[in-house]
């Protein structure tokens, strides 16, 4: 499967879909401790042992394989270049090293490379099954005949622990159908040591006809490429979490004169999606961005941006919300004509570590 | 040895000193033809097959390793995370991937990546041998008891190719004592299947202590720490080409209101030195960045750029200069209050080659 580095959608709606059904896996043997449930599998070609966490199993069936830890440490790094197949190819795997421009000032893997890694995995993924032509970003052959490309609807998010600079995590990646509309993109990223899931994310990609700007059904003939790569009966890894419409005349944190640079943009000369997160911190108040951390996050992309557009950064402290135990946040990107690029929904939580001082990297190299 | 993510030098010198000794190593064959000599050297626990490529050799002398090609590639893609050291610890080899969110509309890696990646092994050969107090950036012992940090003054970069998205490159590097004030880093980037060199880069890097902001000699003490990885007799692999002072009156391309986002900070809340180059495209003519590359590459850090600075970018091209069969440009990037924070002074040749529609991308996978 695959994505695009640009976003947009020109309906208004959010995408709130869900698949109900749960993974069939032949379970070999179950523990449970008070943080986490470890399962074993036995599937096609390899045993893996997989992590439950913070994803608690819905009626004691399992939703979703979080780490796949069959392999030594060293193996695993071998590995990180590459990017594999797993399960039959329904699950891409690669491994990736947090970066030094990468981190934020506690050494910690930054919100916008973490979302640039999941795009780069769907990317790849869609390379290592062949189905790109050429390298053009995960166009099937179906879909270079329809002038059809990829964009991302909605993301979600959930953050548990961010990686610190040097640490090499597993980037687990596998797609699903979505209704008649489009295609389910679901990630986590796992702490290779402990198996930890320290990331879940879930999308939503659908065609776009890259002529007339309009999004389209899913095509017969592009669904029998896909056909073979797409995880039935699994729901999102993690899903959207319910608010109302964004009070625009209520945000009082405005940001003005925003522009992408020549390196925001992608080979389509759009700006890429992780580059809204950029300007989302631009109006976020100083006194939550400062001492917390993103803990969860909606976006809903509603339109393109291109290079020369001048983007608003709008948002707003929700009041009175204990429901997450955290600061929740509503955002708007829009042009100057008032157009909504962007939607979005944050949760922050008080900064739960640093990376600073860690002196065990070492052992990372 | 290490370096720094900010760049801040306070004097307005700039960087022309040059160890004009060459690299001694014992010569076990050599080869040449059109377009590269290639050397065999015999040297610690290994065999080198070295190209020496765009750079050649003065009065039949071998200036500097530019590619080590011992290892299998199946050998060298499984150490592209954990980067390890070559030639007793002189030499720092790193592989890296290019990511699909580090490339520009041609499908090539950007500049500002490259930029990043030679950040990225300097910090990594810090760690590697054990330089680094805890995750600090490249900071020793001797250094963290003087506050003093690293800042970058002058940075030299000459690409003879762009690598592709998916690509895995190679990036050596090794440093060397400069004058009396401070250290150089050169690296270069190779392609790991051809050897050719791709990217070739040369830094000078000072002590600065972080309460005063002031330069200062390397101390003996810190000199004592470094001695050991420091390769001596080795010429920069690429040094600063001349030009006059420029001429801001004259700089007919002016960007102003450039401001830094969270995303462009350090750990120390400076801005990344490769941001710089973001904020120098925006005031390139649009005839220049659109239909060619960035070719070479001085850039004289200045002064140091926080959060809250505005940056006003201004170019100019300079006129009837053909000894570079490309086009010169120069720039300066400046606060309102006018005190200049980078001068650069870049060279463009016509987009020599694009990734677009490059077939074999499955086989580097």
């Amino acid at each position: 499967m695959a994505t695009s580095r640009f976003s947009m959608p020109p309906s208004a709606s959010t995408w709130n879909s869900r698949n109900k059904s749960k993974v069939s896996l032949q379970r070999v043997n179950i523990t449970s401790n008070a943080i986490q449930k470890t399962v074993r599998f036995s599937v096609i070609n390899c045993s893996l042992k997989i992590n439950l966490h913070a994803q608690p199993a819905l009626n004691g069936e399992i939703r979703v394989p979080s780490v796949i830890k069959e392999m030594e440490n060293e193996e695993i790094t071998s590995l990180s270049v590459a990017g594999r197949l797993v399960k039959g190819g329904l699950v891409f795997q690669q491994n990736v090293s947090v970066r030094s421009f990468e981190i934020d000032s506690e050494y910690k893997m930054s919100t916008k490379a973490i979302m640039n890694y999941l795009q780069e995995a769907s990317l790849n993924y869609a390379k290592k099954i062949g189905l790109t032509i050429d390298t053009r970003f995960g166009i099937t052959p179906g879909m270079c005949k329809m002038d059809l490309v990829w964009v991302f609807r909605g993301m979600h998010i959930e953050v548990d622990r961010y990686p610190c600079w040097g640490e090499v995590v597993q980037i687990l990646h596998w797609t699903s159908a979505s209704g008649r509309t489009g295609v389910r993109f679901d990630w986590t990223i796992n702490d290779i040591n402990t198996g930890e899931t320290l990331v879940r994310a879930s999308c939503l990609a659908v065609m776009m006809n890259k002529n007339t700007r309009k999004t389209c059904k899913l095509p017969e003939e592009v669904k029998d490429e896909l056909k073979d790569w797409l995880t039935v009966d699994v729901e999102p890894i993690v899903a959207a979490f319910k608010y109302s419409c964004p009070q625009i005349e209520a945000m009082d944190h405005i940001k003005t004169g925003l522009t992408p640079g020549w390196n925001d943009l992608d080979v389509n000369y759009h700006v890429n999606n992780a580059k809204y997160l950029d300007w989302i911190l631009e109006s976020t108040p100083d006194s939550i961005r400062d001492r917390h951390e993103l803990w969860k996050m909606n976006f809903e992309y509603r339109k393109e941006c291109l290079k020369d557009d001048v983007i608003q950064s709008l948002s707003r402290v929700v009041p009175n919300n204990e429901k997450y135990r955290g600061i929740e946040v509503e955002h708007v990107l829009r042009l100057e004509s008032g157009h909504q690029v962007l939607r979005a929904r944050t949760v922050w939580r008080i900064n739960s570590h640093s990376c600073r001082g860690i002196n065990n990297m070492k052992t990372i190299f």
